[in-house]
């Protein structure tokens, strides 16, 4: 529980310090609005963290703290913003986009395979995706160090901005015409978008992307984990970046 | 638990019958030696069934079940042999050779990839990797219904037999020469042999291997989830193949 902080002082004062990443703000639908309610509504509002009202059965598991109906969830690390990972000069560099990937364990193996292959930062929205929490970091094995997690209120708005910035983009989709592996990722900065196991790539992204791809699948069951879908692609850059350098 | 035979009456019907595939018979240190229990030994051992022997905490979970410190764990698929994979004919097909790994996710997660990707079979050995349970089964998405699932007593028999039967042996080794993209996969009947995520492919496999490769690390972290390191080469295989058919 050393992920979560209970009760309204403590969430105010947590939202006031800042040095704490908060991944997500939940206030029960039970409890009445007073002055700090409003206050920290506000405060999370300004510094663009989520919070969202929910049934007092999701504060069971916290039944032993005195949580007055509401907690934080904290992340294990700091998260970078696109704009100060963007200032920086980037060459021949990768992205990963994560488009509703909800399982914490995907995540945590997603962040190692972006690691070995030296991808150069995760993005993941705010909203409907699973955010860095305990599980994430332990799954990830130490990698959660070793790369920078970009957190974006707007995936829309991330590519846009990595689109003017020169960035190509590239959206996973099962019904795309090319397979992954007909792109050439060489000589050129490039962001790869992973969509959710089921629903795939939001349609707003897919529309945005310079590429879509997929990965040919040889018998007729589509349904690749998403970690391992992305090792596939991911792993097939890092082929053409050595092959070239031959 | 309906993956999960208790009692010693149970557990020697099953293995009499012999309709329900018995991954391991784990019998307490604490039960005395008697006709029925060496029965169940004998019956055990004669079908090339593990069982092994445990202190009474690992029957804790079982506590409401009348289990008389004897159980027998169920797989929810009935295994190949070997033998009778190799007796059908195979054409530039792939086999996958599991050498410790120990994670049920990780095993659903292999048999989804390799039903996509198209391999033939998978090979476990009987002890020190996991077993098909009903996490697998869940985790596995419904693959494991599309591919054959291989038990084999030891690993170096099994390889051996792949040799004498003209398949090539491809080993995963971090420190081999070769990356795993410089292998040619097409016309030939071929089976990678991924290892645990620590301990890495057994010493006696990797010197019966022909080929031994890598996948080749970006940055100075080399641990890649056993599942999608399988992804990166498996999905490597298929490109070579679809790409010699244009």
């Amino acid at each position: 529980m050393d992920d979560i902080i209970f009760g309204k002082n403590a969430v105010m004062e947590a939202l006031i310090a800042g040095d704490r990443e908060i991944n997500k703000i939940i206030i029960s639908k039970n409890i009445h609005s007073d002055s700090k309610l409003n206050k920290i509504k506000e405060l999370a509002k300004s510094n663009g963290i989520v919070f969202q009202f929910a049934a007092k059965e999701k504060f069971l598991p916290y039944a032993e703290f005195n949580h007055q109906g509401i907690i934080a969830q904290i992340s294990p690390v700091k998260y970078l913003d696109l704009d100060d990972f963007l200032e920086k000069p980037h060459h021949e560099a990768s992205l990963v986009i994560l488009d509703g990937v909800e399982d914490s364990h995907n995540l945590g193996a997603i962040i190692r395979t972006c690691v070995c292959a030296g991808v150069s930062g995760i993005i993941i929205p705010s909203r409907r995706n699973v955010q860095v929490n305990a599980t994430v970091e332990k799954t990830s094995a130490g990698a959660i160090n070793h790369i920078p997690i970009i957190k974006v209120n707007s995936l829309v708005n991330a590519v846009q901005k990595l689109k003017n910035s020169d960035w190509w983009v590239v959206a996973t989709d099962a019904s795309a015409k090319d397979n992954y592996y007909d792109i050439n990722y060489n000589d050129m900065n490039f962001a790869i978008i992973m969509g959710a196991e089921h629903a795939g790539v939001s349609k707003s992204l897919l529309k945005l992307a310079d590429f879509t791809v997929k990965i040919p699948m040889l018998k007729d069951f589509n349904s690749l984990n998403v970690s391992n879908a992305l090792s596939a692609i991911i792993f097939e850059t890092v082929r053409q970046k050595l092959s070239k350098k031959i």
